[in-house]
């Protein structure tokens, strides 16, 4: 596994719920430039009103996690806290505590251990380690079941760099925003200096088109931070690597849902635009009806046409509407290919859902899981 | 039991999936001021495109329903199918086939078995016992677990009649449209007359306040039929009747959504307005990580702060915020308060929750229900 230049990090046990990994740090030698996007939950977490502050100026030093405590609904003392813990990473690592981007996921409405939380701020710099960012992918994970990585290498001309992206997810995730914690780091910087807009355009594109739940996080975070230690290479090439990175991360956080047998691929296919494409995707996404089908390898297709049609002021003609499942055309279909669809959706663990609109030339994927009684057990009991 | 004057009813099993009761008619001596309610889902059923041409006049004589099968994106067959059923039950009862609305529920995309219901319908006549109206409530159930009858005997001076209601629910309810079947029937006229009026009322603080997994049927339809045999009734007192029935069985539906174990009862206080109410109502009773907690006795109330939190463009101040299960307020609980909430959800079968916005006066309420395995093994092999 590569790493970006000057990238020193770490992921370790402070005892927040369980002997698993809780508490992470991420430092870069050199301030970085960077962008980050928030949930847009109107009850944001503590630590997404001090990271607002902090990424106020664009630049990024140090990014301090924990998870298992999602510091949210805690007022003024949970502000207090998210700003303490900056300080104190702040201080062992000699570096500006506005340069800190705080992060915290876990349960809600739960004041943070503050004395596990402080000790662990303090003593920070000696837990680093060069690159070392999977063990932090590691240490945010709350109900995830794995770790979610993706990284290039990015060759440009005599430069080599890296991207690197992390990502946590689970439960609590739905479109159209931000989602869940991801950071991306680079130690390529591109041309232009635009980290917010490249980030906007490919959160867009990965982050905001995934849903597992339709129930939007307090703490969805999404930070890019580029040393460039690396030098500068154009828009396109960043942006190219940036939205894969951030594609393949979101189609992991989809397929690892909380209880997800199967990954859920939709095409939203000849939109008006984007704002169409994005209501039909994600009422078909969203739909327990179609999700819990797709689980059961169900071939009820009907149930697709139903969460286009109650997308009320978006209606299309029916005769206007094709809908195929692993290729498969399904309105209207006999017994046979119904056999056929069933065995496609019993087999395949990637399950690919296109949607024909026919009212004009967009076209948008989404992702998402299928819903089964592990998401029910994993939800029912989840603080007790 | 009492009916109202002048109807006769029948539900039989004519074998359209099993050996259940699958066909029913609803006739009245004389013909009915009516009005009927039906879904906002862009692909409603063949029944509905005939039922909404034949409600026009706003007179019905009779019902003719069958179970098992909706009808739903059949194509112009499917149309040209309910019209013919009208038709045969029209000659059978000697009425006018445009007296008459049918009504179809069940799996979607399938062709109806017309060899078994064209002769169903030629001989309806010969089924009708007076009265009778439980075996109809029996024989539109699908996945339902029990029959949903809501009646009240109305006395009016020397005047006495009936109103008597019936549904059927189960899944693929979502508010904001009429809902699923139901029939409301009365041998009392309201003084104006306003019929639509009054039933649109009703449906609006009853049906339309109901969710069990946010997906719009293409069947919904509330149907209101006066036969004004007992006379004429005050607009007060009939609503009163009319609104406390549909209340009844649309609290009915959301007890019995399929795999539900509990009903919740949602009010939320100090609203600005209907519409707000509508938003954050609607968003906590979807929300499946809150109706999975409820189903589980967890007392993981910061989900109720991310459900509130996520209607975007409705921001309510956290401090202005109340949040009370059972009477319990639960934001910022301690552990002694967590343990109470925890018992209070275990123990009732009815979860009474309260919201106050701090925003105005306006006070509705909404139900549904927990979200259990038993959802999933239901939806997961519907069709197979």
């Amino acid at each position: 596994m590569k790493y970006p230049l000057g990238i020193h990090s770490f992921g370790r046990n402070i005892g927040i719920k369980d002997n698993t990994l809780d508490f992470a740090v991420i430092y870069s030698e050199n301030i970085c430039q960077a962008a980050a996007v928030f949930t847009r939950n109107n009850y944001p977490g503590s630590p997404i009103i001090v990271g607002r502050d902090h990424i106020q100026d664009g630049k990024l030093q140090a990014i301090v996690i924990n998870s298992k405590n999602s510091n949210v609904a805690t007022g003024k003392q949970g502000i207090d806290d998210s700003y303490q813990i900056c300080a104190e990473v702040a201080k062992s690592l000699s570096i500006d505590p506005r340069n800190i981007l705080p992060s915290s996921t876990g349960v809600i409405g739960v004041p943070l251990p503050m004395e596990k939380l402080i000790p662990a701020c303090q003593t920070a710099k000696q837990y680093l380690k060069p690159g070392n960012l999977d063990e932090v992918a590691e240490a945010i994970m709350t109900t995830d079941t794995r770790k979610k990585i993706s990284y290039r290498e990015i060759q440009n001309g005599s430069s080599n760099g890296v991207m690197f992206g992390m990502a946590k997810g689970a439960g609590m995730i739905e479109p159209n925003m931000a989602t869940m914690l991801s950071y991306i780091i680079s130690d390529f910087l591109p041309e232009s200096g635009d980290i917010k807009g490249l980030l906007k355009k490919a959160v867009d594109r990965s982050y905001n088109c995934i849903t597992i739940d339709s129930d939007t996080s307090t703490s969805d975070t999404v930070v890019l931070m580029c040393s460039g230690l690396a030098g500068t290479i154009s828009d396109d090439l960043f942006y190219e690597h940036l939205e894969s990175i951030a594609i393949d991360l979101s189609k992991k956080i989809a397929r690892d849902g909380e209880g997800a047998t199967k990954l859920l691929e939709l095409t939203v296919k000849q939109a008006r635009d984007e704002n169409q494409a994005n209501k039909i995707g994600k009422s078909i996404l969203n739909s327990p009806l179609i999700k819990t089908a797709i689980y059961g390898g169900d071939p009820n297709w009907g149930r697709f046409v139903m969460a286009v049609g109650k997308v009320f002021d978006e209606p299309i003609p029916y005769d206007q509407l094709s809908i195929y499942l692993g290729g498969i055309p399904v309105k209207g279909a006999d017994a046979i290919t119904k056999q056929k669809i069933a065995e496609y959706l019993k087999k395949e663990e990637e399950i690919v859902i296109t949607v024909e609109l026919g009212s004009g030339n967009v076209q948008k994927t989404y992702w998402s899981c299928d819903l089964t009684e592990g998401y029910i057990k994993e939800n029912a009991y989840y603080t007790t």
